[in-house]
This record gives C-alpha cells, sequence and structure tokens, in this order.
C-alpha cells in the first residue's frame, strides 16, 4: 500500500509516517505540497496520503483544509499527533561560529525565533520548502545549517549541532490519514472525531450562530472552527469544523443533516478516532439509544397508537 | 356520533359546537365541567368534545390544559374561535332598575366591569358555575339577569335586556375539539397547529431556552407557551406549546424527537388545522423536501458513495 | 402600619401576615379582593399589603400578577412561604356522617379532592369567596362543614373535625408583602429575587428567546416565568418573570436596561430578600467588582490610555 | 510624518499608502515585514503604518493579526481596500518564451496558477520575500519575470509583459492604518469598525456561542471572525474580531464590557471608518438613545420614584 506523503524525507511529515508502524508492505511515497499528495490519492497512485493538518503554533494548515474541501475525492480515515522538536543541524565537525546562514521550512523560523536570537543572531535565514530540503542543502554545502528534527540528520547524513532548539517545547502538529471516499469508514470507536466544512447561504449576521446551534443543541463538542476566504470577496468565508463523534452516531449524523438543510453547502470530510484517546462526552438526551426511542415514541404517535 | 361539552346549555361552548354545522346525527350532550366531558370521550360515552382552551382576556384554560395533559388518552383533533359578545339577559318585561341580583360565570363579571359599573353600580354579583346557569336560574326566578350570550335568552325563554355589555369588543375564546387517541389525526393542511405539554428535566437555568431552541433551531414559530404548575413544589413547571404545523411534518417530528430527548416527559396532545386560516411559515432549510434530501445525502455518507 | 390583606380573617392570607410578628403596632385589615387591598395601598388607606403570588397548585396567581403589572404605585418589598395545610372545619359535636355540604375557596377543592371522595363522596361542594367565608358560614349554621385552615376555627368558634385533609402535603403558597413605589426597595442582601413584567414588542417568533437572552447572557437564574393574557388578542402576551438577585446589582440592572430597551414595556415590579434563604448564583464574570472593572477599562479605552 | 509600511518599493502595500494621498509633507518608509513595521511604531521610528490584514484569497493575514493583538501599544486607525491585480514584468523586450523563471510573494503564484499554467507551463517559480524584491531582481537579471503590481515597473524600471495576470478578477485585499495607542480614536462615522481579539476563558463547549452572544444580544453584525491559536496547544485559540460600529457607540461599549467579564482575556484593537462606506445597521433597542434612556429608567428606579 502506497502511502503519498507531504516530502521530501527527512521532515515531520515523514517522522508521522514512521510513527503508523506500517511495516514492509508499506511503501512511503514523498511528495512536493499537500495538493500534490492528494492528488496522487486521487489519481489511484497512491491508497492512504499523510499530511499535516494543524500545527498548534500556526493553526490550520490552509492548504490542507482548502484542499480536502474543494478538491473531493477524499476522506481523513485516521489522525496523527506529533510533538514538534526541532534540532540545528550541520555538517560534522561544524561549530556555531561557523554558521552564516540557516535555512528551514518558512513555520521552522518563528518556532525557533528566541533560541536564534540568543545563539545565531547574525546568520541569515534562508527558507526552504521543507526542512527535510533545508538539510539537503546542508548536506550539499549549499547552507551552513538547518532547522529540522533530529531524525533528519541521519537521512542526510550530517550531524545535530545543538537539540531541542525550539521556544515552544509544548509545540505539536496533528497529521491527518487520507483515503479515497469510496474506502469505508472506519467503524465509530466512541472515541472519534468528525471534519466537515460548511458555507453559508448567506453572508447574514447569526449565520454563524445558526450553524454552532445545530451541533450545540444535539449536545456535541467541537474542537476546532476555523473560518477560511470562499475566494469569492472579502468576509466570505467558509467554516471548517471538528466535532466530537462519528457520522454513524445519531446526533452527529442529525447535526449533519441540519447543516445540509441550513448551509449553502457542505462537504464532509470523514470521522475517525481520535488520537488523544479522549472519550465523546454524550449528554443526556442525545445517545444513541435515546435517539432510537424517540424515533420509535414518534413513529407511534404519526400512526395513532390504537 | 355523541359531542360532550362543557355545558349547560347555553353557553359559549355551546354556541362553538353549534359552529360547526355537524347536522342531525350529531348529539351535543352537556358535561359541567371539563373534566366530566373529556373523561365522558376516555370512557366512550362520548365520541368527540368540545371544550375552551384560551381566553384573550383570562388566557389559558388551566382546567383544560391540566386535564388534556395529565389524563391522557384524548388527542385535539381541530379548533373553534368565537367572539364573544355578553348580553344582559332577564325576565320579559325586566327594566334595569329591576335588576339587584346579577348572575354568570365568575369570568363574564370582569369582561363586562365597566358596563356593569355605569349601568348597575348597586346590583349584586353572583357567581354561577355557568353563564347558562345563571340563565337558567333567571328564568326560574331565583336571579334577577344574567350575563351570557344573546343565544341563551331563546334556551331559556328570557329576553336580552341589553346586548354587548363586554367591555372588550375584540375579546375571543378558543375552543378545541377533542377525539380519542385512537382515532387517526387529521390529515396535513400546510395550515396546521400542534400542541404538546413539555415537562422540564431538571429546574435548572437555562432548560426553557433548550427547549425553545429545539423548536427554533428547525424554524418552527410558537404561537402559545404558557408554564402550568406540576403541583409538586414552587417553581416546578410543565409547559404547555402550541406550535405552527403539524406532526407529519418533518422538522415537527424532528422537534417533537428533540423534545422527548430533552425532557423529563413530553405529551403530544394533537395536530390539527387552524381555525385562523394561517399558513405555516416555512424557512429557508426547513421543508419535508429539505428534510428529505439530507436523509438521503447522510445515508449516502453513511453507506460509502463509491 | 396598617396591613391590607386578601381576607376575610381566617384565610391563609391572614396567616401569612401573622407568621410576619408584626407586633402590637401593626394593624391588619381585611379586603375582600387582591385588587381591593392594593388599591387601599395605592390610596394610601393602608401602608403595606399581603396577598398570595403563587400556589404549587394552581400556579400564578393571575389577580395579583395582573393589578401589580398594570395598577403601578406599588413595589414588592418581602415574601412569605406557607406551607397549606387543609382541615375539615364544623360545629362542635358534628360527625361525618352529619356533613351534607362543604364549602370553602373554589382552588380548595381541588387540592382536598381525594379525601373528600373517600370521606364525603355524596357531600355537596359549595364554592364560597374565601375559606374563611366557608368558616363563618358554618358558625352561622348556612353550611355544615369548610375547608380552611386549622386557625380558622378558633376564629369563628367552631372546631377542627378532620385535620390534614389536603391530598398533596408539599403544597405550598407564596405570599408577597407589598409597600408603595415611594417607600425605599430593601437593601441587597446577596440572596434577593427581583419581579419584573415584560411586554413584547412584536408577537414575533424568537421574542421569548430575546427576553431569556437578557438574562442569560448576564448569567441571571429565572424561577418563575409566566405568560399573561394582555386582553388584546389571543396570543398576545405579557411574561412576568422573577429573577435571582436585585436591581441593585450590576449585572441585574444591566439586564432590565436591556429589556426597557428590547421590550415595548417593562415594569418593575420589586427586588425583594427571598424567602427560602438561597443565596444568588453568581456566575464567573457577573459580580458586581467585575462589572466595576470591566466600566473602568472602557473609560480607559474611550478616553485614550496615554 | 513618517509612514512605516510592508516593503520593499513596488508592493502593494506601497500602492495602499498612495491611495492615501498623503502630499508633500508624509514620509513613507518601507519595512521588511510586518513586524518590523509595527516595532517602528511603538518605538517611536514612525508615526504610522500601513500593513496588509486581510486578503479576499487567503484570508486574516495572521503576521498581523498576531502582532497587533500580542505586541500591544498601537491601535487601527483606519482601512484601505485595493483590488489585487497582478501583471508579469520583466525587462524592456522580454517575450513569454524567454521566461524560464517567474519569481514573487507565496501568494502571488496560487492567484495567478491558470494564467502560469497556460502561458508559462514550464517556468520554475522561484518564491521571494515580496512583490517589489521580485521586480528587484528582474532589473538585476537573477530572475526573468516577476508577478507584481503593474506599478511597479516604473519603480524598478523594467516593463509589463503581460497586464493582468490574476485568476480571479475581484480579488482584493484590505490593508489597515496603524497609530500609537496614546493617538486618539477617531471619532465615530455612523460607518465605523472595530477590531478586538478575545480570548476564551476556558477550552468549554459553547464558550464561542457565549462570545458571539456578547454581540448578537446588543444586535452588532460581525464582519470577520478568525480563530488563531495561542500556541500553546492543539484547540487553543483566540478570536479576532471585526464588528460594525465604534467603541463609542453604547451597545458597542457595553459588548466590549461584556467580553471582558466572560472572556480570560480581551484587546481592544481599534475602532475607524470602514473604508467600504456601508452605514452600521442599528437594531431597533440598540441606538445611543435607546441606551441613554435605559440607563435613566434604571437610576430612576433604584433612586425610588417618590
Amino acid at each position: 500500500m502506497r502511502y503519498a506523503y507531504l516530502g521530501p524525507e527527512g521532515t515531520f511529515t515523514e517522522a508521522a509516517v514512521a510513527s503508523l508502524n506500517l511495516g514492509a508492505e508499506a511503501d512511503p511515497v514523498p511528495y512536493p505540497t499537500v495538493g500534490a499528495a492528494l492528488t496522487a490519492i486521487r489519481g489511484g497512485q497512491a491508497e492512504r496520503g499523510v499530511i499535516p493538518i494543524e500545527s498548534s503554533v500556526e493553526g490550520i494548515v490552509t492548504a490542507t483544509v482548502d484542499d480536502l474541501t474543494t478538491g473531493g475525492g477524499v476522506r481523513i480515515h485516521g489522525e496523527i499527533r506529533l510533538p514538534i522538536a526541532f534540532a540545528l543541524l550541520a555538517a560534522a565537525g561544524t561549530s556555531l561560529a561557523d554558521v552564516k546562514t540557516v535555512g528551514g521550512h518558512p513555520q521552522a523560523q518563528p518556532q525557533c525565533r528566541r533560541w536564534l536570537a540568543a545563539n545565531l543572531p547574525r546568520a541569515e535565514w534562508v527558507a526552504q520548502a521543507s526542512n527535510g530540503e533545508a538539510a539537503r542543502q546542508v548536506a550539499e554545502g549549499k547552507l551552513d545549517a538547518a532547522l529540522a528534527g533530529e531524525f533528519a540528520a541521519a537521512k542526510y547524513g550530517i550531524s545535530v549541532l545543538a537539540p531541542d532548539v525550539h521556544d515552544n517545547t509544548r509545540a505539536v502538529t496533528r497529521f491527518v490519514v487520507v483515503a479515497p471516499e469510496t474506502v469505508p469508514e472506519p467503524e465509530p470507536t466512541r472515541s472519534d472525531r468528525t471534519s466537515v466544512a460548511a458555507f453559508l447561504r448567506d453572508d447574514y449576521p447569526g449565520a454563524l450562530m445558526e450553524i454552532l446551534t445545530e451541533f450545540a443543541v444535539r449536545g456535541i463538542n467541537l474542537s476546532t472552527i476555523q473560518s477560511r476566504p470562499t475566494g469569492d470577496r472579502l468576509g466570505s468565508y467558509f467554516f471548517f469544523v471538528d466535532c466530537e463523534g462519528h457520522i454513524r452516531d445519531a446526533r452527529v449524523g442529525e447535526a449533519m443533516m441540519g447543516l445540509r438543510r441550513v448551509c449553502a453547502d457542505i462537504r464532509f470530510l470523514g470521522s475517525y478516532p481520535r488520537c488523544d484517546g479522549g472519550r465523546t462526552h454524550v449528554r443526556p438526551g442525545t445517545s444513541d439509544a435515546e435517539f432510537a426511542s424517540a424515533a420509535a415514541w414518534l413513529t407511534g404517535l404519526r400512526g395513532g397508537r390504537g
């Protein structure tokens, strides 16, 4: 089974793939962009994908959310959470005093800002397409040092000049495992997350509260909500939402139908086990059994009870 | 078909029965109380009932709401609205100066207060069980005059001493037609009302907003809401609610199921054509077609679209 | 100081006055109706009033709520809660077998229905204007027995034939102490109640939720909400509301201003200590100190902080 | 007066500064990053700043929102909206066939994706720090072509090879004019916007609805809402909100105080005239006059009306 991931080798996304312990039969294939990885799945060049979706520092990965939402054809089947630990990598024997240029993904620099200011105040920052690419350029002698995960050092034959150079020791990134929409959803586990993109029908005040109410009235907790421009004009948004529960839970299904009715458009992006293991909170009155009991009661009412 | 109504003859409720134009095969039977009329239906002594449920002056008729809610076994099948016009009835030949005592239902007196103060300031008010009973006592010479509908004069062989003695010329009373719950519901007409009694699960702040939200999120307008004590303790209520629409409307059915899930108890009291002819307002996203389309979409999602 | 109360002597309202332990200088004066008692206060014939406002069995006393709301000129200054215990009173030497007629306030009969059915199944019920009046008629030999509080027996020189004949042993009635609006409000005690009547601006769906939101957004719990017809037409209501807290609490004051702005009309009926001693729940973010701090912050923002 | 703007010369931000028609006494000074421009204002090296805050294509400019929110010391005093029109710039005499490399800001490429795919399918994309920098590199012969505004051509002595190469002809960017917080706010104009950042007190379900309710209950429309990670952990957000109205409007002031009370933290970012000229919608019950009238009423109630 081929796994398309956001490459190149030596990035945190590759580390996320590795954390799946897929074994020998899996074949991880790096792609240069999120879009390219998703396109590979849609086109059948890969059966699964692993891409970042949220960083505690930068927030939602907009390329991922936008492409999942507008591209269609794929669904989220799982998620992975990794602590983000940067090291400063350089060729063996390099000292801090030797480092005039430092490369990495554009998001790497702000996450290591304080360490860089304290230890390499005069080094030039050279943004690269990825941390792995920066490490590769160090290996090729085009950069003095790279910000990347320690695991990238072995990959490119370079050394860890300084470990743990990130400012925020609690930084984490969440990745999603993606599959073609023809693959059956993972079974409900009572510890699930559902992702959805909702397009407001009108740009009227209260439209967002209307969407939130569809969840709240059915006791569904949201874990993420993020507005994204539709690109049409300023102030025109869709909302990317993560909520607790599985599409096959009665309350989640009914909320999805509610969104479908009141929104201009709605894209179901997947239901999958949560990586943090947290159990879904089921408020009194919103369990599957209570939904089933209410439905039976209504059927009785409508049919006449005599 | 026997119609149990709140009697005796000569009351506004009898006038409401008459307004149904039932023809010769119907048999109106007066009962002394709302409870007695409903008990007759439950026991098979009558097939239908007509009882008052709301007055524009006094509000909800609590005996009706309480008995429908707690007694069970019957459902509302229709409603009738009558303007309430009081006349002063007396024996033929009586003049205002002769009237020392005036009788009527306890609610008749406040509705004619100004006229009585201006025209009969010294007459003694003698509350009776009903306006019809007051007219009967006039006929028997036990009272000088009665407040009742003009139609009661002919019934009891007395005269209209003064017509239209009520202060509020817009006063109306709403009556409901009741049938055993084994009789099939009237068909939806796009101009329906649904009555329900909801018992709060807990006496917590926000419980009422929770109930209202179950209607609001599905675009259902309420026409009446009235709290009634459950009798257990101060501050313990159930809510009697009239809403637009029919139990077989998808949005009303889903709202009923929502109430069933979040309330301690819920009593469905009937879906029936509105007497005022107003069409049900269907907010975008809440039509039966939109509910059906959303359900089909969800089924597709859950089954996998491949 | 004269206390106008809903008489006559021997009613539960007189018992409520007695529970105030007013001492010798107070002069309780019975009035035949709630309206008469309130009119006496407005006209200066009495300085205080005691009238029933809510029964756990029958709910809000509509005459009280309607007159307080529309009559103006007075405010609630306190409340009293009494358990309602009925006895069957009769002339000394009477036995149950002698009782052919039983009188009392119309609400007394339903509260003793089961006892009457079991013990006096054939006795005729004769509604009276009050329980005290029924006791008086027993004393005068016009009725065989009366449903009233035990305390009425001594008052009218009759006996307790059977104590505790009420079906619901938890039945209570709440009374309010009323004063002219020129008398300063009781001081806040952290265990207060505020009563208000709100008239909806329009009869549109959601108007009630709008009113409830004015309370909810400021963390104010409601203890009673009751719709009352305005008398204009079916479905036109005002809402009588009891909430926790005192008009001088910042959050209650702001909620009152919110109601004043969004309602067609609002009548403040008083802030007074709760009879049940329950402390007001103050949600985080809604204390007086937090309101004051937020106001100081806003003043700083508007003035420029430089 | 010195204007710090996101440079270098030849960017759309410089075009936004030019649109202010500041005259000769103003001195626009380019800064390499949003943070550098804001730091210059805070440190007194500039009196005003112009930076992009929202793009219809990419959404909120996170660097701007994050720095305004966490850096403090400055406020938004105005806004500017510019249509974003890209041209392909090259040295005079260059033809499309000559273009092997194209540079520009990373956001320029996705906005011209279709044109590039159709006209320069084989050209290499070379991301630059800004469109102006790309134009400069074209002038220096390091790049064959640049995506930038037409106005950049004259600035760098190069030519417009193709105008209007952007895919979305309605793309606009909104810029804000920033001043030190010691400078008095612009006066209310009835066509104002207020920007604020709200940090949730707890990460509990319903916290976002609580914030939205503070606006909704006072009839305030939101034009933007955007969650931003606080950086602490996944799912911990603050919300950047643009609403209609001015901090000195009574309803906006009260909403700000409400947020101050219920949020963990709140940062007022400025009240300023809207660039689109739209008038503020004032819902019945929320005008300054109605707030003042309600406050006078409350003062009367609390003081006693006698």
